[in-house]
């Protein structure tokens, strides 16, 4: 039940940061319309765009031990992701921990939970996704586990995984699906710009898809 | 059931633009406190402040295929509104839409769902008012309608009716009452600005709306 | 039932302004992690941290007369404190009674409704916390109190305890205990200073805390 | 804005018992998959299956004055339908009011807010649809209107049209459509009834309704 | 901030009998339209309806181990009342719990957070009012406190208050007022009894209570 | 993306039905708290008790399309698990279906979404937990998958794992585990037994459990 699982695979950073670039909406339509966290999952500050390999935490509701437990895990370019195992939105990570991930080489937290010190987060530049910000203290009292499987937001997330984050929200990409997503996430970039220059000129999506006979053939009727 | 209206009658453009100027709480006010939609419904950035005439949509849960139906109906000062005909708060309508709705002088977009894209839409500035901000794609297989009646947010949204929106929210004028609204709310506008100095320079509102009389009357007790 | 209480214990300002420095959740912490309001209120803008004595108004959903009252019972330093005695997320407070609140020196507003006129709010740098933003507008036909305990999103407010807010949300500290909160809150925020900087320097909370032995005596497994 | 309406029409009542027996689910497929008010609209009581014509409330947060005005106009099979003009779930309704409305043939409430004395309603068998059930009382000091349309729970009613309601929550059913639903809301359950012997008797939707070949020529893959 | 209060006073016993029969709604009028708890708290089965004497839990999230301490200080014509220290829905109270508190007299429990057994609960006729049911286990951990005012479902209870729930929900009576309100109590259930005749023979609350000067003087139309 | 899978792994009927004969609190517990949908997801009528075999089906929302696909796969005594690709609420479900899949075996649903003709379901007896009770009507255009690992109302299912259901909400048990877990489970039905006589008997937790040393080891006082 409680286990911290030391070495984990993850994708190349190359691949990871391919798809920071290309942003949560792009990835997640690239890779099917699938891995997105729960709508409710808001960024603590506007601006933060990336993506990093999820190092996981399973935490009881209001403690918040495994989090330290859990950086010690942390290698440059990963992302703590924790879900509680049951609902809370108590504040389990603040400024301190902050610091100590990002010495780390941690790159920010999602969080199906609260954090606090979110003005001190947002001066450090230290992106958080999260249910709730709310300063609620946390105790160290019962264990959980580290770099399991989790199901964060309604998402489920392996250790490893690629989280990409934007002002969108949260979007899991599988590690062994990484580099093939980025791929076609890309190819979708590409494609988006030329139909960007002809929406902007003023033609329609009605014509750039040709929709009009589909939407007649199912009866759509103008008056 | 499924239909395209494609001439709708719009409020005259100084009327939109004075109400624009008015914003959301004083026109509620000036036109008897109501038509406002759920306070739900929030700006994706801070200080639009924007009034327009409503091209509605009324869609499918997860389905933006009338949105394109629906760009093509829009003439420059409008505004789309859409409501769903089941919760949903999938991403309808992200840069590309945008792109293409400011194209025909689009103003932004009412949604009682969700949108995606946010920084790109912040970026150009296009004005968003929704129930949540969610990448979730969205199909293209079901009809629905565009400028019939809808319930948006628990308000009724005709046709036509000018959309005034800014950072308290969203609020319905009718068209045929727009030009009778706009002048109850410049009047409103023109009573506050001498209550606000008076209440500046240290007047209390219990002397300036000469209260204290009702209140002692209805029981009101000092201690 | 309906009464307003004129003369009101405030703590010391110097009590207050220093704990407005030490933040809600310092001051929560060193306090054992008590006296905070629910995660729904949410600063209207970011950045303003603040401490001030409460004026406690309990009012009827939707209908603001009481403000009115209570603005009259606002000295420097003072914050009013609204709790609606059944839910609402009218907007009871907009920019004319934050006009009225500075000039007799109230530093903001917590209020578990809504609030209205944002953007003017924002401008004058008038600090709210609510539970929602929303033009809805108030009537003036039913009593309420004044400075009388209230509940207020689920936390107990004196009148004349010292309200504590900023970003992270709202905390409330017993006026007969604030100097004593202070004194303690001021020898966290010391103690975290260390240990930011030995954090910062890559050092682990499960050393700098000792934590190994109890985590492994409590059964936590490493594979 | 505050205004009494005296006469309106009506359904006939064998259209509206007609419905009844339809129940909500058929009704709101028969009429093209419309009317439904939000899903939060529950019975305080199982059991109840009943269609009536609506007598529409608009009521200020917290104000059950109208209903008194409201009662009035009951006629013999008529129903009460409420909408706040703000969210409110204070208790409006208890057993005096049904006891009232009882008495001028009222056949139940559907309430867009709170009702109490749910015990009592129970046992005079009087159906309450409701957003919450809750003690809190209400003033008498505000006016609203009675007969005008209204948005409850998210659908439009207009004064006379049929209320549908069971377990499955709550349909509108526009007057001037009541007949026409009724024939195709018949047609509905003929046809469901033969449908559900072959169901029953294990043959399956996908030979039923013929979707084998639509399904594989979607691409639907069988592993 | 730890800490068990032994010796509690409680209101005698048959004030709270008293109470019980007259039901959430007639104490809640009774009392000034107060003391009611949060429209989330249902029971776990329709029909109960009591009075009794709070015993309180202060509890962390997640961890029951006070109530286990708590059931030591019941003595019949007890209830317990728990409250969260930060939101919980966790299932804090189970049928060995219940089992534990009816031996010592307890007569139902009123938990800001979750509950589970609750088959067995209705079979054992041991009422509860919760926020959620929801089996999750809890840990025993964290100390909390037994019999110290607590905020429960935003209202404010202490040791000692009559607690009246049913069908309709949760009131407080404060011990030292329990007298006073059963008598008014009394009186108005007394006075509803002329009330309920009146309207079952049709008479109109327009006409009983005198409200149509009133309705005139504010402005009522009718068309 | 889109995929049937026609052939999977079932626990034995006998470990099935030695699962339901526990519960879901006591299966909870003894698979080291785990497994729990979130509490949310309620009967449609109490007093039923199952397990059964997850038949999983991901549909996008709003489209009950795959509902039919998956019916062919039910086998006697399984049970169909449905988690919508997004948030909804829209009756995917109703009497039809449900006679045919208990017309298959059939035990029942579990979904994360909502479920309608609640009346005909109860006479059926055919259990359903839900997230919502709503009849609006779904579409059949777009495709998903049956028998794929789904998170559904927070909790990953995969095909074949165990549904264990009561009147305290869902507990998944993963079909490899499931012997063990019964077994566990039965272990802890017998040890309560013995508890709940000795509670019945006015012992005392705190003696059973032996926790009064320490409590007072972690500082609890008695005043």
């Amino acid at each position: 039940m409680t286990v911290v699982v030391q070495h984990i695979e993850r994708a190349s950073p190359e691949v990871v940061a391919g798809l920071a670039e290309c942003g949560v909406a792009t990835v997640h339509e690239a890779q099917g319309r699938k891995g997105l966290l729960a709508s409710y999952m808001r960024p603590i500050f506007p601006g933060a765009q990336i993506a990093a390999s999820a190092v996981t935490i399973s935490a009881p509701p209001g403690d918040n031990w495994m989090v330290h437990v859990a950086i010690e895990q942390v290698k440059d370019g990963d992302i703590l992701v924790l879900a509680p195992t049951s609902p809370s939105e108590d504040g389990y990570f603040g400024d301190l921990l902050a610091t100590s991930a990002m010495a780390r080489g941690g790159r920010g937290l999602i969080i199906d939970a609260g954090v606090r010190d979110v003005r001190d987060l947002t001066a450090m530049k230290f992106p958080v996704w999260s249910k709730a910000v709310f300063a609620q203290g946390t105790v160290k009292e019962t264990l959980g586990s580290v770099n399991v499987p989790v199901v964060c937001a309604g998402a489920l997330v392996n250790p490893g995984d690629v989280i990409v984050a934007d002002d969108d929200g949260v979007c899991i990409v599988r590690r062994e699906e990484a580099a093939e997503v980025l791929a076609a996430a890309r190819k979708r970039m590409a494609a988006e710009e030329e139909k960007r220059r002809r929406l902007a000129a003023g033609e329609l999506g009605l014509d750039i898809y040709a929709m009009r006979e589909r939407l007649a053939a199912k009866g759509l009727k103008y008056v």
